[in-house]
């Protein structure tokens, strides 16, 4: 059993973060310059400054930091041909954690071989979003069930309105969390602590908690026709995209709320956009689009029933602690040798 | 014990709502004609249309139904005159349930005797409006922490924003909910299912569930400059007027989140105005203003931090239901002898 390990920290990371980390695991001792890595914009802005780079002999201490090291905190320079030049340029390296959700993609692209994959353990931070996510599904789902877009319409012309226009309750209505995934599973809590009835989509059929109802994929449309709002909570794959397209969209009820807090893929934006124009959306609350930024040009900016928030829904100041806590633990599971968590497939790398 | 229980229905009631109170309870008979009562504008609206008048034979029928009955369902006309008559004219009569939260007002105006407040029993529809509420209360916190108002300026402009204005989330949040009677509880316990830290203001220092710290009242002041949102839940009396004044809303953080879901009197509207313009409240969402409907010419309409809602966010279309379902329960415990729920307390009447 090892007794310390040594990790390069290959981003730029707070430094209460740090002092967490070896807090948490005094056998870890950090190789960090905050010199070598790219400031951040904000808090937890792993991709850092984007004019950011490195004089020569900087480059070379940074390049010494990777080569010292057991494991690397965050891909270096979040690019996967840095990363694979750190796999190749150190031996004795065995763990690269990535402070991405899933950050599959540049592992993928790094195209590592099946030996460095196997030597290289990859972990991700995932999970550190799910919290955050299912609070703005919540908000965008309230934010339809009590028409903010009329309220906010009588107040601009002083108007008080009357019980005529009733608003809806969360705990009186059906809400379809479409994917099970982390991030499903915590929107589901959260709807069900509201005292919503909760279905949601599964390919396994496995239960999960607080879901009254499993609906299979392919039953979506049916399922969907039947409930007052829809949470998407699906990463952007081959098999999601357009899945909320014209069969869903075209089977829902008047008034129904959409919320995606997944990619922006998943939905069908011509499809949305006509449901919006027919009534069958009521309201829809969109922190991911298909492009991202999305275009000047795009009709859902100026549609009065959608809210738009750019993809920073799952940020939070505490996501450096979230993921140094995570890495911690990781690092004592590694020190005593038990298996890791949020261990990324090198299959799907997902 | 008494084998049945005739019961005057004095206000408008739905057809569904009242087969459900003979379902749950078949001993209770309805003396129910729609024809006497005020129609509703919209589900659950107990004072009715406002010209609704019945002719001579009418009313000579209304009164006959009261007459007969050892219950009544509904304040008659929702009138402490109609009241008091209905009472003196009817010594059968032995329970009287109001369809409002609260209606002590209105009993206590009926001048009721000593001998006849221990004949009648009047018991309340309390406890029907917290869940309702504490959504609202769950949406405005939100609406202030996920910057509703700045992600609308940026969608009217088409511009997609960054990661450097960060959403604060209520996981991460403080709350103080002021006031822990029936609502307020309710509302600990949805903020406590969305992962905040909830604080509550108490005159009896006794526990609350989801409650983490308890705050004496006179410690509203110090304990609102150390959270992230304010909660109002209380009721308008001579102990909360102007409760939430500009010596607590003096000392609050800047980019408090203030929600008011009790009176709107429990408020000082001008001390909210200061706070405001000095950015100490970064966004209000009220339910209820001091004076109903709020003044054409109050500020709070116009002001870009502020969500005004009708008084509405309560109201229900289950209330009715829901409401029947509360009478049926009480009219089994007075058929068989046992003790009400939700009895009016007739020295406080509330």
């Amino acid at each position: 059993m090892p007794e310390s390990l040594k990790v390069a920290v290959a981003v730029s990371l707070d430094d209460a973060s740090a002092d967490r980390i070896r807090e948490l695991e005094p056998r870890v001792e950090l190789l960090r310059d905050p010199a070598l890595t790219a400031p951040w914009r904000w808090d937890g802005d792993w991709e850092g400054e984007p004019g950011f780079a490195r004089t020569p002999e900087q480059q070379e201490a940074f390049d010494a930091l990777l080569a010292d090291a057991d494991a690397i905190f965050g891909i270096p320079d979040v690019s996967p041909a840095a990363l694979a030049r750190a796999v190749r340029a150190n031996e004795r390296l065995r763990w690269v954690h990535t402070t991405a959700a899933g950050g599959g993609g540049q592992v993928k692209k790094a195209e590592l071989t099946e030996a460095e994959l196997e030597r290289v353990v990859v972990t991700t931070s995932a999970g550190m979003h799910a919290s955050t996510l299912a609070e703005w599904a919540v908000f965008g789902v309230l934010a339809g069930a009590k028409d903010l877009r009329q309220l906010e319409a009588d107040q601009a012309e002083r108007h008080w309105g009357t019980g005529r226009r009733l608003m809806r309750h969360v705990s009186e209505m059906t809400v379809l969390v479409v994917g099970l995934g982390g991030i499903g599973k915590v929107v589901a809590e959260r709807f069900a602590g509201l005292g919503a009835t909760v279905w949601g989509t599964t390919r396994s059929g496995e239960p999960v908690d607080h879901v009254d109802r499993l609906v299979p994929i392919d039953e979506l449309a049916a399922a969907a026709a039947e409930v007052d709002a829809i949470v998407v909570t699906l990463p952007g794959t081959e098999r999601t995209e357009g899945l909320v397209g014209a069969e869903v969209l075209g089977a829902v009820r008047p008034d129904t709320i959409l919320v995606n807090v997944g990619r922006g893929t998943v939905v069908d934006e011509p499809a949305l956009l006509d449901a919006l124009h027919a009534g069958r959306i009521g309201f829809a609350a969109l922190d991911v689009t298909a492009v991202e930024p999305l275009p000047a040009e795009s009709r859902l900016w100026a549609h009065p029933s959608v809210l738009i928030s750019p993809h920073t829904a799952a940020l939070s100041r505490q996501e450096p602690r979230r993921i140094a806590e995570l890495f911690a633990a990781n690092a004592t599971r590694l020190l005593d040798g038990e298996p890791l968590q949020n261990v990324m497939s090198t299959k799907e790398f997902y």
